[in-house]
């Protein structure tokens, strides 16, 4: 993946490219190497561009985006906090789900991991804008309030439950993405505690590749065998026992 | 799933309960049942809506619906051909992704399912008239052009894949959704012989569910094992061996 | 599954056999119901047997046992211990793979269990002797010293690590079977903490079953989604910081 | 993995061990490398040693071995054939898995992998008397008849069906070990058109590693997706319609 440039070249095992070959060129078009290969060129997807995009920490699959972003049930005009921003890859892809007239606000303690977030948004969103990036900690405050969803991708997201559960409105979606099974169980865990969440459901999506030959077909050799887990709930009315 | 109606009422195994209960109530509110049991009421999301609307034919999981709006790079106005319409599972999700800028050519050959799919997206969609749906064969027609993508969740894509090509823009990106490992194997040769179309890909989604008690951690005894193949593929310039 | 028994008869939703239809016919016979249907009949296999024998305790799936049999090394000649004995599904298979120059040490807390266990183990084996019950706790003390083999089917096995570790010879296998994620971190962390096993592996084997038709060839729809944890250890001799 | 030798010596990235430091030490023992770092050495157990040893093919993955060992109900005194050698992994586990008293007769079609797997075999296993190797045709003619279990680990076992029918015993089992889905449908409908085989199934297993930390427990990053498919039927006696 690379930008286009004066003077460029792009390098490979396969041989060598002038940016200059390109340009003027449309997209899908197949360009030679000076060692006598063929290369092809697209614009990035959103998944290939996040993957491939500079990147302070690990970033989320695009197979875990398409399911965080469907099953915090986002929709154009959403309102969503987002903690943390991390390299932006999530933040990227909420900016495009919720479209001009939503908002994302995304929280990073590290003001570093902030701006790249923000320089990699910038590079790819088609709605910059609606996105507002926040040096801030959500276990001590969350700013805004009646948001449709809160997503965590972060280490530590059980210090956040009280102020998720303050800030979203009623049946709003919290959602946790996490590694490792301790953390999920201290996440649902807290959820369960305030007796202010309902339908906490944890699952994990495992993508597996396949190769299609004429007659040979069959799931690829080796795969991604584990990303995270995703768990969501909703915002309840505590139940009142003396109704 | 039910809408509210005067005079209506919410049967179930444990206890039912009268609609004019629920009226007035704010999302996520508890309600008690006739013989003694609680019930939590929420405004359905789209992926549980789309699982228990009304529907003629199977409709495509939350979980493949998530990772085809992700790898079909959909985003706000966005521009996208859908064949068939089926049950509408997939064309709210399509009407969501793209938002009020965007539109979506649904087509079906079937009448009756152009209609339920159109009644089912009217009662959730925020964006309904982002939709165009057409009762016509996409093996013989169609009838857009420069679309971004192509999306298949019809038996025999193969017979399609001209059309596809023609209504593509350069890098738009087709896909299929496809039950078995036959049609995957058939779809992708056809994309192959074309020799315009690059970055031909196949995976598939596999949901797991877990369970997570206090100490008790550990995967749901039993899953849905399979639902379909996902696979993907740009549009490029043929390779011109006389370049 | 049935025993063959004058004036017995098999009943099924398709239909009823008489037993004695069956006396004298071949293994691989099919037979017609009094309702029109035609049914097959086998001996079953250790793995049918297993799942279909009488039981108390959920028993440990064929796909576990297969994997079980290996990774703890058995031969014939193997001496094993075996805690618990369940219903006796482990026991039958570890029987069956160690021959009749090997032997079974086979543990249980519960009389009753370890009576069913003897009992099931008595309709299948062809080597019965090779098992000794004993209704005994394996973390107050296990008789047995220089074993090849100690594998631990139930609850809480860290209990056990210090007596496993005295019985079993240099080179030995512990192994554990485990359903729950947290009993799986209980117990790997006392292996670690002895100082004296290596290589602690643990892996889960997942089971997806296939229809096969004639085009339509895909993964079956549901499937058993969770069973339990395989750990494996090896004892060894202290590292011994001074050498 | 190494045979001790006089005057041998280990080298690894992290440090060499002459072979005689090894000499007379019991298994289990750690030693100190050149560079002072700590090994430890065991004895292999047989799928350490047959994944680790000579071979000209690809061999199958231990998490199969078990699976088929225990899918084709074999025991002590069993008799089975296996088409094709390899290089003798499964054939050393079932050479250890029917034991003194029973027998494999293993075909290959080529002198070279038949000789491997035979030296492979008399490395490790106890009973290497109990295989016959064979270099001849299963396509074209089993020698032997009544067996319990026909084994196939070659491309196109569905040539040698009716050879496999001829040679098992009535309620024996055929199974066939495939990496690629066309290779399973054609031997399917192969097994399906003889009329003379029930309870064809299908299945595949995925072994996922786990990583246990004192808090960080998760599955590992990457894993094997894919080796093979095995498939299962019993030999019947053919539907006689005028019963």
């Amino acid at each position: 993946m690379f930008v286009l440039e004066p003077g460029g070249r792009f390098e490979s095992h396969i041989g060598n490219i002038d940016h200059e070959e390109l340009v003027g060129k449309t997209e899908g078009s197949w360009v030679y190497t000076k060692t006598g290969h063929w290369l092809i060129a697209f614009k990035p997807t959103r998944a290939e561009y996040t993957v491939n995009m500079k990147r302070i920490a690990t970033v989320i699959y695009p197979k875990d985006i398409g399911t965080i972003i469907n099953y915090s049930n986002l929709f154009p005009g959403a309102r969503v906090v987002e903690a943390g921003s991390g390299s932006g890859a999530l933040t990227i892809a909420l900016s495009n789900a919720v479209g001009p007239s939503g908002h994302i606000y995304s929280y990073d303690l590290r003001k570093d991991m902030s701006e790249l977030a923000k320089e990699n948004l910038s590079r790819i969103s088609e709605t910059p804008d609606n996105v507002t990036f926040k040096v801030e900690d959500t276990s001590v405050q969350i700013d805004e309030s009646d948001v449709d969803s809160v997503i965590f991708d972060m280490p530590e997201p059980w210090h956040c439950v009280s102020n998720a559960h303050r800030c979203l409105r009623l049946g709003g979606i919290v959602l946790s993405f996490l590694p490792t099974v301790m953390q999920v169980s201290d996440f649902v865990n807290s959820l369960k505690d305030t007796g202010k969440f309902a339908l906490i459901n944890t699952r994990e999506l495992i993508e597996r590749p396949w190769d299609v030959g004429a007659r040979s077909i069959r799931p690829s050799h080796r795969m991604v065998a584990h990303t995270g887990f995703i768990t969501t709930a909703r915002k309840c009315v505590p139940r009142d026992e003396d109704t």
